[in-house]
């Protein structure tokens, strides 16, 4: 794996119990040495927005749309918001001697009803080649029939990486891959090592029957997500990063969480 | 004017005096309440970098290029306090009650040998229809021949005033507009109201002998530039953001500091 693309969620930078923005400092510290240890030589970060952006988001609907100056300053203020996060992250990386530099992909993004139509390539491919860490992030973009939607860490991640050629995402997030009941509530759920085209019948229904009773849905989504981009050739590793070195080995390919490939 | 660029000079929004990166808060605060009570129709701001960005250039050079993980590691860090610098002007911005959005111009931005190579405007157009105030920045960004080179802001304001068919940028600065002499130095300085076909030579005459006593030769490297884009169409007026009123008056279309048209 030369070049991957690492996607940080936003509760592993974020405390998300808080309405406030608050970053989880030495969470994000530690994660940025494991990442120089393991040096992938392409390396895209998209991080996603946590308590930066949710609460934000849901208490003025700016992802359905703007139509007044209420919302555009609602707008205007969580862009703000995601920057300033998107600049802590890069900013630690830097630290920890990693060129990472803060990409806004809503300066180049175009949606429409919520979704992404196009986002030009050209410069992020530039700054790989002239071996910087773009660091991009879920952020409000414009859109062309709303004003304004939300452009998620997860729609971009697949997105980017598949069409720069990259063939590997490391998903950090707070559960180490994909289990048939959620592992927080159940502590005999059993973990998947590898999803792919034979396992996936019985993960869906594990998924399936897990989020009937415990609200996982979460999950199924994702890992139906990722299947669909490892059926296109975008493979994916989802592990927990609240593990030390758990996204280290990740980098490195090591069979660590549940791999998803096709 | 129902459409122009406002163009904060990073002496008027940043201590120039300092090593490192300060804020002018109270004087960006007293100018957002001007912008906001002269509320131009469709507006973008440029802001330059001041002691966010200048000493870290000059310390590293990356301003010719970056060959190594260290040119890289400073690119990046000179991103970060642009970006930092960036979302202080627009939050300030919103607080007044202004829409103001960060742009990250080096996410477009395709620099060659030093020089603007284009940018595309296609997003950047969608936030003004949408209502949004866009505030961009001198930053670094990505050349594809020398990996990095700056963007500054007194390149970007009249390339995308000019391609967005803007027709008035208000230079925010620390004097107040064209004198004969440098008005901070020399007490019987005369100002000149307007610079245009008739009094250029005159004014052009006056810089020359100016420059060579007290260089000030950035002030006839400033209005050569403005000269040059007021005979494409794009006029300009210099004034002195540190007099109170002075920004408000000037995006009202008054009179003030010096107006350069052709």
């Amino acid at each position: 794996m030369t070049s991957l693309l690492l996607k940080l969620g936003g509760s592993v930078i974020t405390d998300k119990q808080t309405e406030y923005p608050r970053l989880r400092s030495a969470a994000l510290t530690r994660l940025a040495q494991e990442i120089a240890s393991a040096r992938p030589k392409r390396l895209i970060v998209v991080h996603g927005a946590g308590s930066f952006g949710h609460p934000i988001v849901a208490r003025t609907g700016i992802d359905r749309g703007v139509r007044d100056l209420r919302g555009r300053l609602a707008w205007a203020e969580t862009q703000c918001w995601q920057n300033v996060l998107n600049v802590e992250i890069a900013a630690t990386l830097g630290r920890a001697g990693l060129p990472a530099i803060p990409y806004q992909a809503s300066a180049v993004a175009r949606m429409r009803d919520g979704r992404l139509r196009r986002l030009d390539l050209g410069v992020l491919r530039g700054l790989l080649d002239a071996g910087m860490i773009p660091v991009l992030f879920g952020t409000p973009a414009w859109d062309d029939r709303r004003g304004c939607s939300i452009l998620s860490g997860d729609v971009l991640t697949p997105y980017v990486a598949h069409r720069l050629g990259f063939d590997f995402v490391v998903h950090a997030t707070d559960v180490n891959g994909v289990y048939d009941a959620d592992p927080h509530l159940d502590p005999d759920a059993e973990p998947f090592p590898v999803v792919d085209r034979r396992t996936w019948p019985l993960v869906r229904r594990a998924l399936r029957r897990s989020a009937a009773v415990d609200v996982t849905g979460g999950m199924l989504g994702k890992v139906t997500e990722l299947v669909r981009w490892a059926r296109r050739g975008l493979r994916g590793r989802i592990v927990d990063a609240n593990a030390p070195g758990r996204v280290r080995d990740a980098l490195r390919g090591r069979p660590v969480g549940t791999l998803v490939t096709w």
